[in-house]
């Protein structure tokens, strides 16, 4: 692995976090990054790291089964969910993953429904290839469990057979949503959050 | 035009777009911002810019038909919005439009309404002209569309009509208002943006 | 009047002044705030200017009728209310008054009372005086108006029939407090700002 | 005592301070911070201090029974609060109490319950020794009470019966936590907070 790709891509990891920690959207150490290298690698948040002040130290190398190529450091428990987006999606550059308050109300309200549906808002067109507000923004919703290789290979299925989605919901835990680089990355996040805020407010106002 | 005159007001909505993502009210490169240089002639940000990192090169100059002078770059969606009041207002100098989440949800829960309509708060006192909290501020209401033509025809229309308006929303989408220095353009945003944020709570405690 | 300590209660109101607008409590040039000089003078904030950015230039001097010693220098319109209270409260050092989205609409839900009453909160030990959590605080409401030289009247009337008031209400417009030193009416304000926002969402959950 | 080690630990507090009275937990000096310094010891804050604001001069040290070492400072009303932890739990190093919004209210709410139930959030895991988000964290809630005494043997009691607890709730008052190093107390305070603010959101959308 050339070392000056891996530097380039931790610090723009390491920058996500400083952004999304300030939002609150990774609160607690909670969260995880990563950053396409090549084919078969990323650069992934290790474990348990408080996501505001990460450091190069904080960053690791797995390849696209999750195994960490940094022996001493521990990849976040959800790296296979990373590495499952990235054998999806070829042209995916960078993967998020947030705890906001917003996501993690609007994911538990959502009780048994398979997603959460997005319609008629402008900000959708933030979303890639969506370029009108009347959309239907459908965002899966899974079970949260702490059997990651069970909720890979439901997100694997679920990929198969909704392959335009840009994000996904675990309830009661968090969204993940993914770009072709960072910087469209950090855009779908501030794009979801937005529209939970609004979709939280809409059902606070009429139950 | 005057390169000086251009790089001046190119400043005033460069910080403008600084001041309005760091409320979180153009979040994931929405909203649009412009400045008057002449009669003919106003300064616009570029389509798709991350709103709060603005620099020289994300602004260009358009003509009142919304015709960019700046042929390597494409002008907002929405251009036609301004050009079309500040043709209608000779003394506006600068136009701002937000994508606030208190100014989605009100415009989307206004359904049918052709007006959202605020009074009795202090801070009306803020909107240009506006001397007694006890008025009645009718804000425009108007239906969500990827159709700028016809959308801006629907907005002469309406300024035709009700010439007093200080800003208009559009359902889903956010908020437009305009003033005659950038510093009272972003006076008038704060006091909507207030005075959604106070009416939503209003709705939310008495349903 | 010697003009260090004008520059020295100016400082006051100016930090005074950034502090609250940095928290969205004097948003579009509202509120207005003050501190004494001595004994027959006040230093004053300037009508319509931004209460974050204020400089020595916005800040004027008034004697206890509220007739600016300034004459090229506006006072605000509500300068009555802060001499009628130094008057009142010989130890009065300082006088803000700020309009919070949550002072703005508790008082506009109070309706027709004649006072908000908050109780059992921890937080009321911030005002000075109260020593316990079991304790009733009266904060007087009064309809609003233009008519200033009737609302100071009726402050008058009121704060011989309640001197124990810590802070009072205007509706639809906001609070006014005060206190001993400028510290001590900022501890004041973010008590009170915190206790209304406390009781809006137990007004939310219990409508 | 090992004027060093005072000195570091100190600086710990001030730290921890700003960081809180930032997010609007210690409002108008409410709150109260302690780090133990050995068996015996414990730096605290002195009682009435602005929260953001700290400096070397505004800690003291305590024995374990709240008695100050220095004579001319006055410890926190609650210090017994923070004695009484620090000797239930030798392996503690630090104790934040806050007052925020959401904690005073999901308080006060609760009614005579005795203590607030968390279940099914994956920001659990941030508690110490939490693994899954299938967990049931139970956090006493004691009513409100100046005689820090009989609250102290409350708490005593409490902690005998309950000894895995992470923190508790005082009834409109707020949040005590406490933890292994200064950074996880610092990092239950922010799943406390994010965990308080899902549960009252989630009344609201669900009364």
């Amino acid at each position: 692995m050339d070392p000056k790709l891996v530097e380039t891509k931790a610090v723009e990891v390491i920058e996500a976090g400083r952004f999304l920690y300030d939002r609150g959207w990774v609160p607690a150490t909670s969260g995880n990054f990563s950053a396409r290298l090549d084919r078969d690698h990323a650069a992934l948040t290790a474990s348990g790291k408080h996501k505001g002040r990460l450091t190069r130290d904080d960053i690791l190398v797995v390849d696209m089964n999750g195994k960490s190529l940094d022996p001493g450091k521990r990849p976040s428990a959800e790296t296979l969910l990373h590495t499952t987006l990235y054998r999806f999606f070829p042209d995916t550059a960078a993967v998020l993953h947030t705890h906001s308050i917003n996501a993690t109300v609007l994911s538990k309200i959502a009780g048994n429904a398979e997603a959460v549906v997005l319609e008629d808002y402008e900000v959708l067109k933030a979303l890639q290839g969506v370029s009108t507000h009347a959309t239907r923004e459908v965002i899966p919703l899974f079970p949260n469990t702490q059997d990651m290789n069970a909720l890979a290979r439901d997100l694997a299925d679920r990929l198969e057979r909704q392959p335009d989605m840009h994000g996904f919901l675990i309830q009661g835990h968090g969204l993940y949503t993914w770009g072709r680089t960072m910087e469209e990355t950090r855009r779908h996040i501030e794009a979801f959050e937005f529209l939970f805020a609004c979709e939280l407010e809409m059902r606070r106002l009429s139950p």
